[in-house]
């Protein structure tokens, strides 16, 4: 153990390179050791001397021990991650396997380098559907129960907050979006604007616009965030464009 | 009226230059007009041939009538954001003046050009407190009834989110944050880790790490981002270091 490494919790971004940081780009640029999840190292344009550690998505913990380890004996690790590594990502994963492992894991110079989130980037796209009170909830319930999420939910609606939907579905449980539609239906107005913002930022980006009464759950996957509107959220039409999704900064104060 | 101008919103991020993106910074290049709230246009290093327009804090709606009046007259305009300019920023006021303004208002080439947040650059100096669901709520009453954000605390506390207080605190209404704490404070246990982020990125910046009992809110100000804990939130140990807040990915499982 060297004690002199260094680990900075890398945030990409959505995807594009124009919507990562410089701070993000010099901490890439300057490491030894690149660990994360293929499709994030591939997006990358890393030097022949740069070592480039590639793991499964599923495989968090493992990721950040490894991390860790590398930093422990002495190399400069980018630990990459998708959109911020503060949202629903690799920061959390990083210090829950310090806690949990050897004390050195504990000493090196470890930061986390804030990214543009998945959320901002679809807000950005859509108008200004996150310009009120909102929150974040992960539909993924590998990590908890649902009768969890299920609750957070009915307060989210109770309260009247904007909600994005994080991890709407996967293959292997594609039933929970369609769950959290039916128990936001019977809560929330069938009229409340509803978007479907997909792999923003990517080649492959995809925008539905809808309400919550229409709005087909199918549609989202694992590279989409749902954004569900408050009483307060509506569109705003603009001709021959889409509308803007807004989420008005007063309440209650009518047009 | 040209109908060619542009209007970008551009997200400056919290402060320092390397947490501004490349899209961002090739807007501001660009741009023929820089609009925006004093403070931020004075951390720019803009060309002598850019026309500044600045305008207090508090006239959001009347800077950005301004700066889509200078987009429908053919101008480049980036209208300035801190932070990220569609969380409780300049993205909502911007279509709120363009729905209310004329027709021409609407039909500029318009976007929103994402940042990095200060809820995102405070959790990275934390550690991971947003690592599970979260809610971010203005405690503003300028623009809402002091019960709408009462009631969404409620919900808050009683969903278990971390929540995420912005605007905390002002010299018109310093006493929204003691209620905030008050009612937090019958609803929630008072070890909930609680951080008060001021100023993140910047020069001043100042972190203090309580707890919701011993919090004393009349640390809060305009620049600080307050953070506090759900049940599972806890303090990571660091010899030497300051803590991390971690919010951990798994709900309920313990250590």
């Amino acid at each position: 153990m060297s004690g002199s490494g260094r680990l900075r919790v890398v945030g990409l971004g959505p995807g594009p390179a124009d919507w990562r940081t410089p701070e993000a780009d010099a901490a890439l640029a300057r490491a030894s050791d690149v660990v994360g999840y293929a499709p994030y190292l591939e997006r990358l344009a890393l030097g022949p001397r740069q070592r480039r550690h590639v793991s499964d998505n599923r495989e968090e913990l493992l990721r950040a021990r490894h991390a860790l380890a590398l930093a422990a004996s002495g190399a400069d690790v980018a630990l990459v991650s998708g959109g911020d590594p503060g949202v629903f990502a690799m920061a959390a994963a990083l210090i829950e396997a310090a806690e949990a492992g050897e004390p050195a894991w504990r000493t090196p110079d470890i930061e986390v380098l804030p990214g543009v989130g998945a959320m901002q980037a679809a807000a950005a796209r859509l108008g200004a559907p996150l310009g009120h009170d909102f929150c974040a909830i992960s539909l993924s319930d590998n990590l908890k129960p649902w009768e969890v999420v299920a609750r957070r939910l009915g307060c989210a609606a109770e309260g009247d907050f904007v909600i994005a939907l994080y991890n709407p579905a996967s293959k292997a449980r594609p039933k929970r979006i369609h769950d959290a539609f039916a128990l936001l239906r019977s809560l929330k107005s069938g009229a409340t604007p509803v978007a479907f913002a997909r792999a923003v930022g990517r080649a492959d980006e995809r925008l539905t616009l809808t309400d919550l009464c229409a709005a087909d759950p199918g549609l989202a996957d694992m590279a989409t965030l749902v954004v569900i509107g408050s009483s307060q959220t509506r569109w705003v039409a603009r001709e021959g464009l889409r509308p803007w999704m807004l989420t008005p900064r007063c309440y209650g104060a009518g047009r």
